[in-house]
């Protein structure tokens, strides 16, 4: 099983200097790019791509910028970036930044530790493997440098497996008490911050029609009739849809504007008040109904009959209770002895709340979800083929027998490093740039009830689609070229990949270097904000408005950096040259994803830490494809006591997986009877109850534009950050404690 | 890819002769049994074999059948066990007993329609496939009734497409009506059946060990602080174990017994108090403890300290609360911030508790299922071999060229016969009915807190193991004799299975025949009871005790059941003939589990149809194989399509199993909110409430032998029924409503 003459041709056709090459050309774009940023940020023109939240959150702090000296690269935002501490971050950019900076955290540690254990321990090792090769062959080929070029049944082998063990080892004790920390953290997090309506709120969908009560009736007296105690309140989500239905809604929007008026005024929250005025009015597709301004006097019985005709399409609500462990066990309990009817699911937060899903019937969504499912895998499969396509390109050698023309490009050799050793990533890149919209689009169709449950799903489709495409099927692919019977039995499948992953290590350096230190440059660019922003003002002559923040897109940025440390684990004890290259994009990574967080992205929502699970399951899962990787060069190698020794480390990491699963997981999905009673009692005994349930009763506004059409991507910045000053109104209403959405 | 000549002398091999010498055999086994049975029913002395439940439950019915002559064979049995209807079975064998019968008549509707559509349908079709055939060969050989002997590119094969269509769709619609109605039965049943301790009573584990307080101490405190308004009380579940704290615990015990006798008369449950001091006066292992009959007065510190010592290894509590849905609630939250605290669970019945697993510690249950998942794994791998070489023997063609003596054997015409027809599906059998018990030992090991929950985990391994023996491992083995590349890849294992199904449809039909027909007539002659009672009353002279009454075996019927449904469907359109048998044997199931239920088996406990979701999976997953099967046989008779018209029908079922899901499922978890709610305003509104808190503290009885040791199967009987027994006298104590446990 060791490579054949042919295929030792095909390494020393990469070989350091294209390496080299590529690495060069990426250096320098990140130099340029930081110094060119340096630059930008302190232009007073570019203020709004650059300081983005800063400008919508603390106004106050941005004349010091334009003092500095404006054309002199500096790297004093990199201090800033580094000097920040985590409780500011959870301060202002909430929880699910700080987990995201933690994943950074934690691939920097593991991957300090594997690049001192497999450059000073397995790389020798792989270089002094077979002798002869150095004298024969210049340029030193990349092969020299993976577990290919070890002998067969070396003794050396054990190296390798010892330092399987070190890494899986200090993996998993990091993961451990990552996932300690950050369930901490969020417990904290909970239990500290301000008092959140989605902790007293429960959405109740598929309410069951009756002909002779209402929607409203119904929704109170069931819950009246079945958590009497606890139920406060309830406001319907419902479409009036129909055009001529228009009138109407008009008049009764304005009704309820005076209503408001009259009702409202002691409550204090004027700027909620004219918010609901506002969106009912502007309001061409959806209304907003509260049952709680509406005295039952003055509820006819045409009124009624006509209420019912509009509320036909929609039947879900949002519920509020007097506490919050009431909510959650209205949440959790099976309320109807059908269970495709009265479904309750915990409220969202309300800048959460994605709108157009809500009036989704409940019993469309299992059929949703289906469908996204095979539509998601249908398109990983359909990209196969181009990516298969530009991957053949880093494999010159096989094409050029395939295809004549490429010799001609062969000829010029500077030409070929670039193509080989650079185009195809980047082309991957371009492909890879469509499918977040389009999981976006997907997760959207699937009807989540959240934005931050809607990008979760995108982040999980992503992340999916990433690891097939950026690993197996470049693996595939690879070696697809050389041999077609390839997955012909699955108990051979780790000796292919034992095979064909030193193989790829030279595409997978190229990806690091291209896929993540270019990604990052243009990250902190704004390459795209800044042509939009100069487009806007010097062309359109638009204003600026300060609200449009996007907000942070976890759905691309969490896969990519996962996939990394993939490639780091699977790579690590098979080509070690790539862990330098990763160790300085994560540390790339940590400080510009700091500085983007502090001052670019508004957190307006967020799902509380729910990525981490995702987190360490992926990584769980690259130490696993790594240990039958291992396993599979073991038995290649001939070297059984290695497996012998692999098969225990395999069966223990799924056990810790198993453990983790048990210990922490269930605090991801919900809060604890014990800390929800005690926040409960906290509120009571300082009397702020009264003021939570009068605010809970506007908390929830169904604003129109973003109900309009299913928004992909953070399109919706403009609306929500609106909500959010809006309600920053609360905050002198009520003075004894911060807002309810300190962290939009 | 059709029969290959020395194939076809194989089929040859298997002709109808020998089929029907079986058959013969079979039937007359069954004759026989069945009038025996009806002769020895009779008989005074095996009262307590056939008529267990009667004595334990009914004692006065049983003089008329003795008045009847004596010892002639009749078929009253069979008209009585047709009369009795379902609400009968429900009112005395509880709710699984009915599920189980109902699974038979799903088997009996859904088999009724394929045998019509297959015989008159596909059996002609296969039969007039290649006429030729027939003048060629006599005797007939099986053959040339199943679709194998259909040309390739035949158009006669949209017949069976047809028939598959038929079968799936009446299948489908059989199985909604019957999940709806069992759904709805359970429901009623629920609602119905007077109240249950266990809707009052959560199961708490895993209690977190303080130095300063005691084990109740905290319960009580962590309760009344979280749950005050609807905690009652509690009793802890715990063993002294050490021989030298039995003194202490005796003495302990009679004080108790004692202090019950104060305090407890009013009560009206002298039985219940009777039996806590029985089984705590017998108790050498366990002790059981009431902190509500204790004043707190007597809690000295030394006392407690004491107790603290004695409790170090439980830390596990029957909680008990005001209402039903508060139970639910306790139950469904989660408790503590950390998930390995305060671990709450539905409380099961009282007689259901397996009280040997309470005192696991709650983080020890993952790793032991774990273990247990790879033991069963193991097992079933362990059992190939020997399946695979009795499997061989019904293909003596083979053997005859491997091994030379077994042509010796095949000069005896009527022996071949026999082995080859007769002999394997009995060591099959054999092996067979060793898997139960060590498949309930690893349920026990596993960990549930119930019986019931055992049973059903017992009942699935058994399920999977005997589909994977009986079906896979025949098949694959019947076909690994001839060509040993077998799951080369998976894509090809449907046309696998479709070449092999046919192959081993003999095999099947005297697998029904043998393992079918006669289990079931060894099932209503009670042969091992009958001896045991036998040697018991004339050898040992000992007395008949009539509380020792067996409990149904659903771990070892259902998954038998399931099975020939498995065989059935498979078989349905490739080889038809199997069907006029399964008929019989569902008919005669139908009969004899009804009789046996009615008369023998007394249902102590019972999951309230929990069974049901496991058959309807089973079936769905027998008809997913059958139209995967059917796909692999179009695609080697050429015939695209039907093919095209089977994915369809493929997508259309697995959706459909989806929607049941959805649609049903969750109420086979847990109980409406809504069902518990107007389930304690019935009590309320009649104030049985006071009674049922009364009743409650008493109703969880730690009792001795049960708890010695893990009981695999059945064995458990004498101590249950004792308890049900003497529960009975709240019958009396409360005139009200039913006791607790008119279902026991």
């Amino acid at each position: 099983m060791a490579p054949t003459p042919e295929r030792k041709k095909d390494y020393l056709s990469m070989d350091l200097s294209r390496l080299l090459t590529s690495a060069g050309i990426n250096i320098g774009i990140c130099a340029l790019f930081l110094s060119l940023y340096s630059v930008f940020r302190k232009q007073p023109g570019n203020v709004y791509v650059y300081f983005g939240r800063r400008l919508s959150q603390e106004d106050g702090k941005l004349q010091n910028i334009n003092a500095l000296e404006r054309f002199v690269p500096s790297a004093s935002w990199i201090v800033k970036a580094w000097q920040i501490t985590e409780d500011e971050l959870l301060s202002f950019a909430g929880i699910d930044a700080v987990v995201f900076l933690r994943v950074l955290v934690f691939s920097i540690r593991i991957f300090s530790i594997a690049t001192v254990v497999c450059i000073f321990g397995v790389l020798p090792v792989n270089y002094f493997g077979e002798v002869k090769k150095h004298m024969a062959i210049r340029p030193e080929a990349l092969f020299v440098f993976t577990i290919a070029n070890v002998k067969d049944e070396s003794q050396w082998l054990w190296v390798h497996c010892v330092a399987l063990y070190i890494i899986t080892l200090s993996a998993c004790i990091l993961l451990y008490f990552e996932y300690k920390s950050i369930s901490g953290m969020r417990l904290a997090h909970i239990s500290n911050s301000p008092p959140n309506p989605s902790h007293f709120s429960v959405l109740v969908r598929s309410v069951p029609r009756s002909s002779n009560e209402s929607l409203d009736d119904a929704i109170k007296n069931f819950f009246t009739n079945y958590h009497g105690l606890s139920y406060l309140s309830h406001q319907t989500v419902h479409r009036a849809g129909k055009v001529h239905k228009f009138m109407s809604t008009a008049e009764k929007v304005y009704k309820k504007f005076v209503r408001l008026k009259v009702t409202q005024f002691d409550h204090k929250c004027r700027a909620n008040k004219y918010r609901c005025g506002l969106c009912g009015g502007t309001s061409n597709s959806f209304q907003l109904y509260h049952d709680d301004f509406e005295p039952d006097a003055n509820k006819g019985g045409q009124d009624r009959s006509e209420r019912n005709a509009e509320k036909k399409e929609c039947s879900a609500a949002f519920v509020f209770f007097k506490t919050r462990y009431a909510a959650v066990v209205a949440s959790q309990v099976l309320q109807s002895s059908n269970p495709m009817l009265w479904v309750t699911d915990p409220a969202p937060e309300p800048h959460d709340v994605y709108w157009p899903n809500l009036w989704i019937p409940y019993r469309q969504l299992w059929i949703r979800r289906i469908t996204i499912l095979v539509a998601s895998t249908f398109l990983m499969i359909l990209l196969v083929p181009p990516i298969t396509l530009l991957q053949g390109l880093t494999q010159l050698e096989e094409l050029k027998e395939k295809l004549p023309f490429v010799n001609i490009i062969i000829k010029r050799n500077i030409l070929v490093r670039l193509v080989s050793g650079y185009l195809p990533s980047v082309l991957l890149q371009l492909l890879i740039y469509t499918v977040p919209p389009i999981m976006m689009l997907f997760s959207a169709v699937e009807g989540p009830i959240s934005r931050s449950g809607r990008k979760k799903s995108a982040c999980c489709k992503v992340l999916y689609f990433t690891i097939w495409t950026v690993f197996f099927v470049n693996v595939i692919s690879g070696t697809v070229l050389n041999k077609l019977d390839v997955i012909s039995t699955p108990k051979d499948i780790p000796s292919l990949l034992a095979k064909a992953v030193p193989e790829q290590s030279t595409f997978f350096m190229t990806h690091v270097l291209t896929s993540g230190w270019a990604s990052l440059s243009s990250e902190i660019m704004q390459t795209f904000a800044l042509v939009y922003n100069f487009v806007r003002k010097n062309i359109l002559r638009l204003q600026e408005d300060p609200e449009s923040v996007p907000s942070f897109p976890y759905h691309t940025e969490v896969p990519r950096v996962l996939v990394f440390g993939l490639l780091g684990f699977t790579c690590s004890i098979l080509a070690p040259l790539i862990l330098p290259f990763l160790l300085v994009y994560f540390f790339l990574g940590y400080v510009v994803y700091r500085n983007q967080i502090m001052n670019v992205y508004c957190s307006k929502y967020e799902s509380g830490g729910q990525m981490w699970p995702i987190v360490h399951n992926t990584a769980i899962f690259s130490l696993i494809l790594t240990q039958i990787i291992a396993l599979g060069v073991f038995g290649m190698k001939r070297y059984p006591g290695a497996s012998g020794f692999t098969i225990p480390l395999v069966i223990a990491t799924i056990l810790f997986n198993e453990y983790c699963r048990q210990r922490f997981y269930p605090m991801f999905n919900n809060i604890s009877a014990q800390d929800l009673i005690e926040m409960d009692r906290d509120d009571e005994q300082s009397g702020r109850m009264e003021e939570i349930h009068q605010l809970l009763l506007t908390a929830y506004c169904q604003s129109a534009p973003a109900a309009t059409s299913p928004d992909v991507g953070d399109d919706d910045g403009s609306i929500i950050s609106k909500v959010s000053i809006t309600d920053r109104s609360h905050e002198i209403s009520i003075t004894a404690h911060p807002t309810w959405d300190s962290r939009a």
